[in-house]
């Protein structure tokens, strides 16, 4: 509390790390790449889970829970995907621990207690699901199968980020079973369209809805789809994806259904994603150098109340302001009153507005005699003076005001920062000027993305499914393009 | 569906197992000793999260979410608690899998990436929060420090059992810090009364709290505390645990704080946790040879309603039974309908009845014009006839009382099955015949309780709290007691 955040104009990136760790969102641990999720940042953590979770029952998901542990036979089944993650998995080979013969109060490893067959921490969870599968699914009236799972996965990351990239990380994935490519494919774009109500109704994070090129895609699906977000530095975030995989799956697994017709065939799927990474997302799209700006819908503290006295005057103001309270938290909105002795006003106001809570109310008791409050929100710093009569609605009323707020700025920003370019150099110039979108042609090969991706470290971030097509030459080999694509340099 | 149950009465053990995988609850996975929590086992368990959940948190204690993996120098820092754990945990050596160079198509362990340190899949948190602890708690205003974190936990078991003993389980574990050994032992009784109170009010489910004897105690703690329910195969079940585990990890990992004198102190621990074990003993508390009986607080479906019809009829059917669907509803119960054309009632009246469902209501035309509804209840099969006009009254007090009958049915069954005994020979006798706790006198040795284990598989489940101080006998050796235990056999 004592220093002051880094600017972001200086180190955008020593910026994000100072702040997700002084408004104690998070921190790193004492296990390489795996961070703590602190209390603060869970509770936003915990609202994103609940209001994604009643979005997926919504739309006729269950969850349930699959192990922890893929054994290798499984974890390799379907090539692709095992490809994908052998690289970067932590692998479980024994079962017990015993004293260290050479070092006394010491543990190791115990050697007669090998595994027979390795375990691999799940990075992902279609192997282990789709061999559930098999024993579920005999019938079309098994099917569609729609499951969610909450859980957390390791990926073996060599540098890690809070929350945006760390070696174990909480998620939720969805995996589905149809009986059709067009259903499998339709839940696909449904789950995209979910992820994207998400992001900007709810992290009030405006979004790009796409398809990956080959190059991006997940190991083991046909197609993935995908949400990019922009962050205040230019750069574009992943920020959820849904996986149409064919039969993949299905094939790897054995996953046969009898059809209406009474005739096998191999089942279809789906999965689909979001994770803690959307903590990093939420605070790099919206925060500024005094703090978080948390959009109010997802705060875990939406109004933050600063008593304002003399010594012995608190106990008579607290009177005062707990109808206030009350009124505020009957209207669903939530308050703390934060009456530390401890603190003066000055350092409260700086302390919330680092935890980003979207409105502050102080209250004296001239404030209370004049039948007005001091009412300042965290988005535009603006302060007002505001009915005490009226404050509920006031309040409440300004709580969307704010979230509408945040949301369009972050697509006023993502406007300017979307760049239609016709050439090579001017890809290169916005790149390395503002950053942002960069909206081009390029000839649809392999080739030429990573061409272009090891000359500027920009990437292919999707096809925009709102880009229609369009009659072009690509920047970088003067060949016909039928589509533009969305580059960007990115987390 | 088409076989029946094994009964209680000639395969306790078959019954469960067959039930539990039949009603839908949970399977074996292809990963030796860890389960698939299937769809509606899963529901149940998100009835009980979110309970507990909103209980942890009105008794002012915050979410937050800490490592999977504990590096070995952690986990072997509080001694007792690392020879407690090391003979059962699951050990991460290697980072990566690459292609097996002897066989095609198959991954191996990269031998290049093996870890420095091992990494221990969490069998429960203490060493891992206890090093984050010691990074927050400086000073006793940041005492209590009072956190809770829904996990996986692993503990590689030799022998399992769907729910009551898996190598991977879901869990909370509650990890608080304090000023004093008083306010560490109040929180370690507040939260034992917080899962009695769950046990009884949401499972049902009578419990006896009391205290573990030293060979009984959680590794590391200085005092267990615990609730203990009866199965009604006359074995105890331990439903929840709350540790008092003084300044032991405070020193193993020098957690110390400067008091209002100024002074450094080492900080006073608790922990506490329940599981997806609570799951087996909901089952095994109630459930009969039909299927589950589900306590109504805890039933993802409260009534289903299975509408009688001739082919034709359906739509009209279903016009008049949505306005009491939607009644229900309206009162905040879960309803489903059963309007499959697929399977005949009888088939339907089963399948809800193994899946425990509390309410059954079957409509047909002719009731409706009768202004009458048949009315089944799971706990005791009973069939009634009920207004129509007062239906949503009649089922929301129905609930109600199936919840507390099933609570009554259970304490009827602990009471006629705890025995007060005076002698050894009537100690086996009753442990032989009905079971249950056999409530005796014994010496307070740890020889004297591991005798009776070896001779009679009957363990001290706890020094029940509600057992006044009493001059006795140990049944054993004849030794003065001052205090009876509860033994029983148990899961």
């Amino acid at each position: 509390m004592s220093k002051s955040l880094p600017k972001r104009s200086e180190d955008y990136s020593l910026w994000y790390n100072e702040l997700v760790k002084r408004a104690g969102l998070a921190e790193n641990s004492s296990v390489r790449g795996c961070m703590v999720i602190k209390p603060y940042g869970y509770a936003i953590w915990e609202k994103m889970q609940r209001t994604l979770d009643d979005m997926f029952k919504r739309t006729g998901h269950q969850n349930a829970y699959f192990p922890l542990f893929v054994p290798k036979s499984l974890f390799e089944a379907e090539e692709k995907n095992a490809e994908g993650f052998a690289k970067e998995c932590a692998v479980v080979t024994h079962y017990r621990l015993q004293n260290d013969p050479d070092k006394p109060g010491k543990l190791r490893v115990d050697p007669n207690a090998k595994l027979e067959e390795e375990l691999i921490v799940r990075p992902t969870s279609e192997a282990i699901i789709w061999s559930t599968y098999k024993n579920w699914i005999q019938s079309y009236r098994d099917l569609p199968l729609l499951i969610n799972q909450w859980a957390n996965v390791v990926r073996w990351e060599m540098r890690t980020r809070l929350f945006l990239r760390t070696a174990e990380f909480l998620w939720q994935e969805g995996h589905t079973a149809h009986a059709t490519a067009e259903e499998a494919l339709a839940e696909t774009r449904q789950m995209l369209e979910v992820y994207a109500q998400f992001a900007e109704e709810w992290l009030a994070l405006p979004v790009v809805k796409g398809v990956k090129t080959e190059n991006e895609r997940f190991a083991g699906a046909i197609e993935t789809y995908c949400i990019e977000g922009l962050m205040q530095d230019g750069k574009a975030l992943q920020a959820g994806t849904s996986h149409f995989l064919g039969q993949n799956f299905a094939k790897a697994f054995d996953v046969q259904f009898t059809n209406k017709a009474g005739q096998l065939e191999h089942v279809w799927g789906t999965s689909w994603g979001v994770s803690t990474r959307l903590m990093g997302a939420l605070v790099m799209a919206h925060s500024d150098d005094e703090g978080l700006v948390l959009p109010p819908k997802l705060a875990p503290i939406q109004v933050v109340i600063v008593p304002i006295y003399k010594t012995g005057q608190l106990e008579e103001l607290m009177e005062r302001i707990r109808p206030m309270q009350m009124g505020l938290i009957e209207r669903g909105i939530s308050v703390k009153v934060d009456d530390r002795d401890t603190e003066r006003p000055g350092f409260k106001f700086a302390e919330w507005e680092l935890k980003g809570v979207p409105v502050r109310i102080a209250v004296g008791m001239r404030d209370l005699e004049n039948g007005t409050l001091e009412v300042a929100r965290r988005d535009t710093k603006e302060k007002m003076t505001l009915p005490l009569a009226d404050i509920v609605n006031s309040v409440d009323q300004l709580l969307q005001d704010i979230q509408q707020n945040i949301y369009r700025r972050a697509l006023n920003f993502r406007e300017n920062h979307t760049t239609r370019v016709e050439s090579y150099e001017e890809f290169k110039q916005v790149l390395d000027g503002k950053g942002g979108f960069v909206v081009a042609h390029y000839d649809g090969t392999s080739e030429t993305e990573e061409r272009i991706k090891e000359e500027t470290k920009a990437t292919i971030r999707c096809l925009a499914l709102a880009e229609a097509e369009e009659e072009g030459i690509c920047i970088v080999t003067g060949r016909p393009s039928k589509r533009r694509a969305h580059f960007a340099r990115a987390y």
